[in-house]
């Protein structure tokens, strides 16, 4: 199995020269984050994400994890790993000083955070989820409860949850039913959750759960939500813990993938929970949390298709068939045609990734830091709109890569010592969890894009008409990318001027909407970086990484951009084809 | 779980409207094949594989296999499955009825063996490998060799085996070290063979392996080559069991899926073999399995396409979540248009599969029984191109719909008991054995397509034009069509112009004119299935069945052909971007 190496070097250009860390760096909030400490923290985690967390992917997976009396155990290399990434301060980057955290941009911690999921899927979702709930709290909690909850889940001495769902209730928490009653200055809380990942486990003293619940006055619906704090061992006034608050995980799914991620199903009896932000608007504080989740989910379906990457890469260099084309011996198969197709669609559909989920998440930091309140707007939109196109098509392309992956192995892939299959069924999970991908298309198409009548989405296309007109060295891609702009434009027409007669449209189309725009920004994110990579060069920087970039880039117009002309005439047929069928004939042929 | 229904309807309308099994039936040799006892034939086999096949596949992927010193242990319930396959006649309906077969049209034979594949596609695997070893045997062995091992071959007493990849060497045959040396009338085998799919098992009292191996004087390479047949079980002259002959399961492979086939390394120690065909002329025998094994394997694709369909259609029907457009209380998510944009595409896709698969196994029947030999020859080159795009397109969308039924089940499908996850863990091998789709795709380009000049593509692309001149009921889809067979030629051209002064470019091209055919292809089987649809409704069959497929063949316009323009795109760019990145450039981002 081959090792995770962080692609530093891409990071950084994607950080710099697309996701404007460079100028954050330069806003007096951000001081420290010069240069040389941005180096030595990509550095220094790109270490603990080869040594120490990567060698623990595969052993977790196939420990699996168990349920007992005590809770869930979690394979033992896990604990060490935690451990260096707590003692590391590595769940500490981004937060505020004033609980103990280190006041870096959030972007730079994407980075980071990016290298745990590449290292280890199962494990990262840990640190992911109490990352979360270390922002939702920040935002939506007292100062009391801050003061007493936000530096253990910084120091990493806490872990975080997020419990939402309720059994036959998925995607649609109006149904919610766990119980909230007040209590003096608390409530308590009753009822069961499920999917819970990391519900519980051994990995720290203390889980912090965020739980939906609804009062029995509450109103119906999602208006009747409210959220809970509700810890595994309730904390006495000197910090110390105190009794087990009832909190119990009932039992742990048996998945696909990701096997070592505990997907709990956790049962609360009249365990103690303080409310987070007002009554009945649970659901508006989660969703604080869901925005930059949904980015975080994004970002795992970049983080595990550059692994997957890594591991194809290793085997073809190394695997030796039959003489390919130009050759009389037996050789590697990286050098047949085909299989350079499928390394270079993964290299290539990474990287866009990367860059897209680092500039929407630039865009996170620049929301809260720029100086400019109307500044601040934008990027809040601009981060709105691109976060559905960065869960749904990050995660739809990581379905690709990993499978392309297990595809280059052969025979090889299909066998599960291998490797390439884990990383497969892990991506499984990522155009499901923190809202299917349907619902990132809704969402793009509904919220994002009909509510504003396409302004955030006219100002993004602007952005990317201006890399057009800029030209540089790469016109024939310019002219590429402009094509594809106009078709995101028809789509958007179709969106906007159809949605009103046609009620069915905009859900129909939505999933090639999503498609598409993520499509052409990749395009348009890797045209940028081989702009950038080429000024660098010319700049007498000699590193064969610039090169590559736009070797990349190159690839990715002439063999993953044209995608964008199926999507486009798929929307343009719009809904008719779509609801056309009656329920009975969908089961016509035996029936 | 769902219990898989046999899609009979969309199974007679494939094999009468396009596959021409009424055309078959009416020659002497098929006499037995009326419409009537095709009828029959279909419905007791969809009865088998709904109440006795069926029912193991969940069993069997979840008990797996155990490896002791008897040999490999398959789940218990196989044993009944495959008894009543082999007492119901089941394996025997294509083949001669000198050795106790039923001499009905292999065309027929291959809609009951679709059935067996949606029931269990890892039990499929023994009875489709058996036959396999019947299609070589018949063609290659002598006749001594026949009468012993046909009768129990076709009987179902006895199964067969396909052994050829040897560690270090997947897809390249030329390095096959096993080692046969005369001894007498017969030969000693020695040496090891990995990936053996049921290898070992005791469904069957023998098992009857087909193993390529080489003379100690033989030439190297592929010219070096014989095949043999070499019994688990030596046979006594009056035809009862003999001698164990050494024939040993080694271990057996850990896979993603398919649990339930055990994937052997079978070590062979001084076993003795009988030469089938020529010596050093073993691959060549191979072939005459390998190719319709290739289609078997198609023909998988769309089965396991269909099991998951009918699966998430179940689901999407009792799954009850928030209220869709245009409706006011919460209800099944079925009603939801990105849902049916999901199990639209599942349904269009395996239909088209469908019918593209048995059309190209239709050919197989008249390249053998056509009585004009210039018609045999014509659809011997026909199923011969045909073939490397079911393989390739019919797997590859297989991936693509089965992951659809795991979304359509949303964080259900993520969790193993529901099913959907299997189906999606079983289709992965299919992109990969009987010679991966990369492999498939220049099999396309170059033998099936470079090699004539195109002649048998030109003849297939008139056909396309034939049914557009037809024009028909549906004009607009035949406007489409021709469009799409416009692209095919423009592909072509690149192809054929193109590839002696750039020997690059069939390898870099020849996945995306694999999936550009076969998604031109399905649009037109589809279309074909649509007119006759219309016809019979014209003449008073009233079927929801004849509705519902014109539906499906408009979606499959709207919704999925235009992606031939994306890979027409691709391939018109040629072999550049692919080749032009150097070998330390891909790992350069971490170098």
């Amino acid at each position: 199995m081959a090792d995770y190496n962080a692609p530093v070097k891409d990071m950084k250009l994607a950080l710099n020269q697309i996701a404007r860390l460079t100028e954050l760096s330069s806003m007096p909030v951000f001081e420290d984050a010069s240069d040389d400490m941005v180096s030595a923290i990509l550095d220094e985690a790109a270490r603990v994400a080869r040594d120490v967390v990567g060698p623990t992917n595969w052993e977790g997976d196939q420990t699996g994890l168990k349920l007992d009396e005590s809770g869930v155990i979690c394979p033992e290399c896990f604990r060490d790993a935690y451990n260096q990434y707590a003692e590391g301060g590595w769940g500490s980057l981004q937060f505020d000083p004033e609980f103990g955290g280190q006041g870096m941009p959030y972007l730079l911690s994407v980075s980071v955070m990016e290298m745990w999921q590449s290292a280890n899927m199962a494990w990262g979702l840990c640190p992911l989820l109490s990352q979360g709930a270390v922002e939702c709290l920040s935002i939506n909690a007292s100062d009391e409860l801050k003061s007493i909850y936000l530096p253990k889940l910084i120091s990493g001495e806490w872990a975080g949850t997020m419990n939402l769902t309720e059994g036959g209730a998925g995607s649609d928490l109006s149904q919610v039913r766990c119980k909230a009653e007040q209590d003096g200055d608390h409530y308590r809380i009753t009822g069961e959750k499920i999917f819970i990942t990391w519900g519980d486990h051994s990995l720290t003293e203390n889980i912090v759960h965020l739980v939906l619940a609804r009062l029995p006055d509450a109103p119906p619906g999602v208006r009747g939500i409210s959220l809970f704090l509700v810890p595994k061992y309730l904390v006495n006034a000197d910090g110390s813990l105190g009794e087990y608050n009832n909190t119990k995980p009932l039992s742990i799914e048996h998945k696909l993938g990701i096997h070592a991620s505990p997907t709990c199903v956790m049962g609360f009896e009249n365990s103690v929970g303080y409310l987070v932000g007002e009554l009945n608007r649970g659901l508006a504080c989660m969703f604080t949390m869901m925005n930059n989740a949904r980015l975080g989910v994004g970002l795992q379906g970049v983080a595990i298709s550059e692994r997957a990457y890594q591991q194809a890469l290793n085997f073809a260099n190394q695997r030796i068939q039959s003489p390919a084309v130009g050759h009389k011996e037996p050789g590697p198969i990286m050098r047949h045609g085909d299989v350079r197709r499928m390394l270079l669609t993964m290299k290539a559909l990474t990287e866009a990734g990367r860059a897209l989920t680092y500039d929407a998440c630039g865009s996170i930091d620049f929301s809260h830091h720029a100086e400019d309140p109307e500044r601040r707007e934008k990027e809040k939109a601009r981060a709105a709109l691109l976060t559905p196109v960065v869960k749904g098509w990050c995660t739809e392309f990581a379905q690709e890569v990993t499978s392309l992956g297990v595809q280059i192995h052969g025979g090889m892939g299909y066998v599960e010592e291998t490797g390439a299959a884990q990383h497969f069924r892990d991506a499984r999970i990522l155009p499901i969890y923190e809202g299917t991908n349907g619902i990132q298309a809704l969402d793009l198409v509904g919220r994002k894009t009909l509510m504003d009548k396409g302004e955030a989405l006219a100002s993004l296309l602007e952005e990317m008409r201006a890399t057009v007109a800029a030209g540089g060295a790469f016109s024939a891609l310019a002219a590429q990318l402009e094509a594809a702009v106009v078709a995101v434009e028809q789509a958007r027409d179709v969106l906007l001027s159809g949605s009103a007669e046609d009620p069915q449209l905009p859900g129909a189309i939505a999933y090639n909407f999503m498609m598409l725009l993520g499509t052409v920004a990749g395009a348009w994110e890797l045209l940028r970086q081989a702009e950038s990579a080429a000024e660098l060069q010319s700049q007498g920087e000699d590193d064969p990484y610039l090169a590559a970039k736009q070797v990349t880039t190159r690839f990715y117009f002439a063999q993953i951009l044209p995608r964008y002309m199926g999507y486009l005439e798929m929307i343009k047929s719009g809904s008719a084809t779509i609801t056309e069928m009656s329920d009975a004939q969908y089961a016509s042929a035996w029936q």
